[in-house]
């Protein structure tokens, strides 16, 4: 997850983005209730700055019900269920309603039972990993969610990619503090920000891409011909190149998520994870209850101290403030729901296009 | 974790080994089980080639009941519990002996009700992450511990160290591959990988160890003194410094280890972790059974699957092997059991001094 670098666009209310987005999904045949959600985890994401999840990739999911790889109607599955876990077949759905559902599931198990897991398989790309985490915070649980991802990341010592960015999202709740939202790609950055270093023509620092296992790439676009052709090579994991700076720990980080959100799940996983055909992606979700351990309110407030206390260190030369992991995202929401989102041109474009494409008004 | 890049000194066996460090603990007044206890995740670590964690620091837990910051016959109690889940006190005991038992808990729990989650407060040293994740596996259940540790690791953009080397270490098992296991710091290197240095002479990679938030420390020597005075500084998270190469993620890692080990638990965290008096450290273990989600057997041929066609991939130039987390340790293991336990000198004549001291036999 990151914030744009980009020169900022037109400012539209998220209001006004989410209606476009659920009129855009209804339109190619989502339910209208499913089509909310989907409209929901995207401008949530453009409400935190994490643009690169946001209504920018709009078209990605109208076009993928278009071309049948995503079904506008899935006949979700459970199919094994216990008091603290169930197993969802997503029946080739959007991301985005599977996952809210599992996460549901795993939220009323923890609240019902202490502790919720949900997996899912045969799901689509579900947005913003760190979404599911802020279901829970809402009822002051842990959350935890992970999912796979087309194959993009080198592992240590290979030559190409083999699994995804892979993301890694956990929750924690505070007291009068924003909580703890950590909302990570296993690999050393995201895909989007490289397509962000494209638009602004910034060469990539060595060390995010590399071809044939060990050349570094720092043409953007570069990188991105490269990624899009399955030419040899990828993203580092976390860590980099090698071992020295602990990239075994990244490649370690990533696999840990294919595994338990694809291969515990029954989806696809590593090379398997198709990018043209359905995806079958797996998903994992955790939902736990602090009071299963200690009594809330006294975690609160002792996360509240350590969040401080983190906050009030002596800084590094040059830097004046220490961030905790979702600290920025939360007051940019607060920022954007009072001064809207702004959408860089092309965005704005696309979506204009959209509009058109699909014979729905355009509001923005 | 890492594998010891020094010479080979005397070989051992594991089984003396073993009896050496059960009757040096015993011999301070550790009830027999518990010392063997102690002895099981010492030795384990080194048959694993993880010499960080094995016998070298057998010295540790001996002057720890000696001076009293480490109980000999702690009362463990019970804080709270449900069918998946409690929060024990150690009592200041032995890390190794809360560990075990609390990680023995979870496997218990995930084996009737399918998850245990298990916090621990009031811990010490529990040794390598590792070898409870390896607990977990011997049931087929998938494994997870984490403990947080004494101030080691410069938060993003803060000047001093805040948190330590806090492991993640999670086990997941394969069919007729080894398991997976991963067991890492979420700092770029683990702090005994500073100490195997500076006895090599050899100078640190940049990107390691930092003065005063930003200021590169490449000499082991020069490193170790800092840690140890707590002067200005410390090592890098996963990532390394700022935000470029994801310096921040490895950050969250950390902190995150720091939030589910020591707060959830009621234990100290960031910067109260002690390094004299006794340590109050919390830990978080918990283990998951895979047929919740689908049938064991049929995860297991889909790990082998995984694991095969990720070391058939083609490799970057110059290597020839690509690894799984845990699968070096896993040989090593193999290894040393029918080669016996390589210690350098000064580990060898350290356990003889102590021998000495106590006034019991040494027999390696």
């Amino acid at each position: 997850m990151y914030q744009s670098e980009e020169p900022e666009g037109k400012r539209v209310a998220a209001d006004a983005l989410r209606d476009f987005a659920t009129r855009s999904m209804a339109c190619v045949g989502v339910p209208w209730n499913d089509a909310e959600t989907v409209a929901d985890v995207l401008v949530t994401a453009d409400l935190r700055g994490v643009d690169s999840h946001g209504v920018a990739q709009l078209r990605r999911y109208v076009t993928g019900i278009q071309k049948g790889v995503m079904k506008a109607k899935p006949d979700i599955r459970v199919l094994r269920e216990s008091p603290c876990s169930a197993a969802l077949d997503g029946d080739a759905g959007l991301g985005q309603v599977i996952g809210r559902r599992a996460m549901q599931m795993a939220i009323d198990k923890a609240l019902s039972t202490g502790i919720g897991v949900v997996v899912v398989r045969n799901s689509n790309h579900y947005g913003m990993a760190g979404y599911y985490p802020l279901m829970a915070l809402k009822h002051d649980l842990i959350g935890c969610s992970l999912t796979n991802a087309r194959p993009r990341v080198v592992p240590t010592f290979a030559r190409t990619g083999f699994y995804g960015t892979n993301p890694i999202a956990v929750g924690i709740p505070a007291g009068k503090e924003w909580p703890f939202l950590l909302d990570m790609a296993t690999s050393v950055v995201p895909e989007g920000k490289i397509a962000v270093y494209n638009r602004l023509g910034k060469p990539l620092p060595e060390g995010w891409v590399v071809s044939r296992g060990s050349e570094p790439i720092t043409d953007p676009a570069d990188a991105l011909r490269m990624l899009n052709s399955r030419q040899e090579g990828g993203i580092l994991p976390l860590g980099g190149l090698g071992e020295t700076h602990g990239g075994h720990k990244g490649y370690g980080l990533g696999l840990m998520v294919d595994m338990l959100s694809g291969v515990l799940s029954g989806a696809a996983y590593g090379l398997k994870v198709s990018i043209e055909s359905s995806a079958n992606l797996g998903h994992f979700f955790a939902a736990m209850r602090v009071d299963l351990f200690r009594p809330l309110d006294e975690f609160k407030a002792e996360m509240d101290e350590l969040i401080r206390s983190l906050k009030s260190l002596p800084k590094a030369d040059g830097q004046t403030r220490i961030y905790i992991h979702g600290e920025k995202e939360f007051e940019e929401h607060q920022r954007r729901s009072r001064e809207g989102i702004p959408l860089i041109a092309p965005v704005f474009e696309d979506l204009q296009q959209l509009a058109s494409e699909l014979g729905i008004a355009f509001n923005l």
